[in-house]
């Protein structure tokens, strides 16, 4: 085991703390003098290419095509949908100047592009053969935060946005959904993080939608990530527009509508999920850099061997040739979390041997010269990259805990976090009840689970299962 | 020949409708509520898509390290630098009002970042080491534009912008070009456009700039559009931001900075360069579909052969079933601009050809059933890219004019569009007499031809072979 690094506050003293290390010594962010808004550092950028490009190629495998809206909304647009107006404009930042003239009508930096859409797909859809619309922007949105913390809550944040139309509820209800499937099947077999999916309350869901599918996580600490949501919209933002087609049987008919969005905070959920004491822990599969190599002493002829090995390979990797110390680099490695550490010795030559250490263990591993490096290079990495994904699930599943009476639950509430699986009569009342005595927030209803038992808190016949959770 | 589309006005006959007309027509853009701005639809961004997937690359390879920086600018901030504040507070729009709360700060959205990248190079330059610093950032920027046109004057633009620090002068003046040529190389050789590169005039570099290169393109009208520029700032941004490092030497000097970007501008280059009365002519490197197939007749059989040859070869296509007629299918497929056409029709199969025709000359290839015709598609697309530039760069040519003496330059420009090359002192006074007189501004000066000649304006010695043109 490598000594833990100094500059880095432990996890399990003040999480906190040793998330704004993390990002700061890992280089991933820095601040500005913009408050509440980050600049992304190469490093973190890199790693957030890497989720847009595994994301934006899944979402075309799933007929999803790319354009781009404006940025700014006028305010009378804005106000449309009534809840949607609600939900947003008390967080937006407002345009009142350009070119040097007050604006006749302000308008808001986009916090979302609901109203965006409708709009243009009020000009564009006439007919039934228009449907289904299954678009999506990359871009940054705006929400005036108060508290901000990197990745997690930002003023700016970067995501993606899908917005969809069809013929039929069924059909949009059916996207909604496979969209949420694609975030699950990328959070699970990249970001190996596991998430729970399921609708989320009433009072918890998007403004303005019919419901709301969110992917919940459990980071390191017990609390919840939201990590992403996919919006079923009915036809309330479509009546709102009054957006219309002909069908079939030539009849003018309202479509319905679909939203879903993932954004930076997967950067924070990958963080808060894998990442150690000595720094950052990347699954293999979005590390922007697989591999550093250290060497130690000279081995100039084996080192291009084994860069040309890596690059016919397509391994990424870096050479750490600076003059500081072995020990430093290998921290310093440690905290930028390459999967795999080459440390590439001398004297571990002469005796025929090079030794490799992964990143999420820590383990080293001895490989004869005569090995083919790259072979086992890949096979670690398919290692790491379950054994993360399992290493979070059982830390996950041994903090989920399960409520049978009110008290048991406001016990457990009390002294520890993660979450807490109850019975839900449905009623808005029994959520609030539970968020003012113990401020935890319902994350989403277990659709999967059954449901025999009576509401945790009134005590009538309960309707769902639904967890609860502290929230970042 | 097909004939012509009647939904498009004709270049020859009025070119500013004729570029709405196919910017509309072909679903590259839309209107929205928000003035000045431009909806990018799926088929216009999809090009886009590909300008930044092969520019992305050529600068990784070129050294550049993507990030993000906010999409705000506190108003002291942009105030440090006094020419930059000059140039682009005229044109900011002004974020006043942020979560209900009128700010302390206004901030405008970036018309362009030098002074954010310039006080986070300020807290990450310490040494020598940490230089260069070779940044990029994909993002859009706002500029309040009075008149507005999609892709060439819009007061959102999608674009990226590069930063970067540099120990001496001189590695900052050779990244500076380097730049330029990598730009110069995309356009020539995907976009199929020639440029003539150079500096700018003082009086036309960028707001603080010490040096602008631009990329100067001819339209089809013969009106220039800048296509992009590289700028050399010495260091006038450093030394207002205070930004210094330790040399090897160990003494404190300023670095030397560069910034460099081009715009979706280029897609109204390449509309307005290339497209027809017919619609769009998209250079195939830089087509999202290369191909589109219009079954006529029972053809399932061939159909199936041809899309599995396609798929095989990964040449990107459509196939347009609809039920509209096979004349009115050519016309649209000409409006889109696919470089290839395969009109697959069943008499042509009883004879046992197949007809292609490729978009920029519409001439009609048959193709033996036997043949190979991916082989065959390959070989037109790569002819097609190579004839779209000779044809371009002919027609160019054809509309570059010499002036020997002031009454023949403004005899030229003004019963002609096109380029005017002259032989110039380098005075301001001369260089706005010109403008005043003619309307035509300075584009770059030919920093590869002779100077021999005095000035055409004052008839002082020349000092440099510079152009002038119309522009967009």
């Amino acid at each position: 085991m490598a000594i833990k690094n100094k500059d880095i506050t432990s996890r399990d003293d003040d999480f906190a703390k040793w998330y704004t290390d993390i990002v700061k010594k890992a280089d991933l962010v820095d601040y500005s003098s913009v408050k509440g808004s980050m600049i992304i550092r190469p490093y973190g950028y890199a790693i957030w290419e890497n989720m847009v490009n595994v994301l934006d190629k899944m979402f075309k495998e799933h007929g999803v095509l790319n354009m781009q809206m404006p940025m700014f909304i006028p305010e009378s647009l804005l106000n449309i949908e009534k809840e949607h107006v609600e939900g947003f404009a008390p967080e937006a930042a407002w345009v009142t100047e350009g070119g040097s003239v007050p604006l006749e009508e302000r308008m808001c930096v986009r916090p979302t592009s609901e109203v965006l859409f409708c709009e243009h797909f009020k000009k564009i859809i006439k007919s039934y053969r228009d449907l289904p619309l299954i678009y999506n922007q990359w871009c940054t949105i705006v929400r005036w935060e108060k508290t901000t913390r990197p990745f997690l809550r930002s003023r700016e944040i970067l995501w993606q946005e899908g917005h969809t139309m069809h013929a039929t509820a069924e059909e949009a209800m059916a996207r909604t959904l496979e969209m949420l499937h694609v975030y699950e099947d990328f959070q699970k077999n990249y970001l190996a993080i596991p998430v729970i999916i399921g609708p989320k309350t009433d009072k918890e869901k998007f403004a303005g939608a019919e419901k709301t599918y969110s992917l919940e996580a459990m980071m390191y600490d017990g609390v919840a990530l939201q990590n992403g949501t996919s919006h079923y919209f009915g036809n309330n933002f479509a009546k709102a527009f009054g957006i219309e087609f002909l069908n079939k049987d030539n009849e003018l008919v309202t479509p319905y509508q679909t939203s879903w969005g993932v954004t930076t905070r997967m950067l924070g959920a990958l963080i808060m999920v894998h990442s150690d004491d000595n720094g950052l822990v990347l699954p293999p599969k979005i590390a922007p850099t697989k591999v550093i190599i250290i060497p130690i002493g000279e081995v100039s002829e084996t080192l291009e061997k084994i860069e040309n090995a890596l690059k016919e390979n397509a391994i990424s990797y870096v050479v750490d040739n600076s003059d500081k110390s072995p020990g430093f680099k290998f921290a310093e490695s440690e905290v930028k979390g390459y999967p795999i550490r080459i440390e590439l010795g001398a004297r571990d030559l002469e005796k025929g041997i090079i030794t490799l250490v992964r990143r999420d263990t820590l383990e080293k591993i001895e490989v004869k010269i005569e090995d083919d490096i790259c072979e086992k290079i890949n096979e670690i990495m398919a290692s790491m990259q379950t054994d993360m994904y399992e290493k979070a699930r059982i830390r996950r599943d041994s903090m989920i805990y399960e409520a049978n009476d009110y008290e048991e639950f406001k016990s457990i509430a009390k002294s520890k976090n993660g979450f807490i699986k109850v019975n839900w009569c449905g009623k808005e009342e029994c959520e609030n009840k539970i968020k003012d005595d113990t401020g935890l927030k319902s994350r989403c209803i277990l659709e999967d689970e059954k449901v025999n038992n009576t509401c945790i808190v009134c005590k009538e016949k309960a309707k769902y299962r639904i967890f609860f959770g502290k929230q970042y």
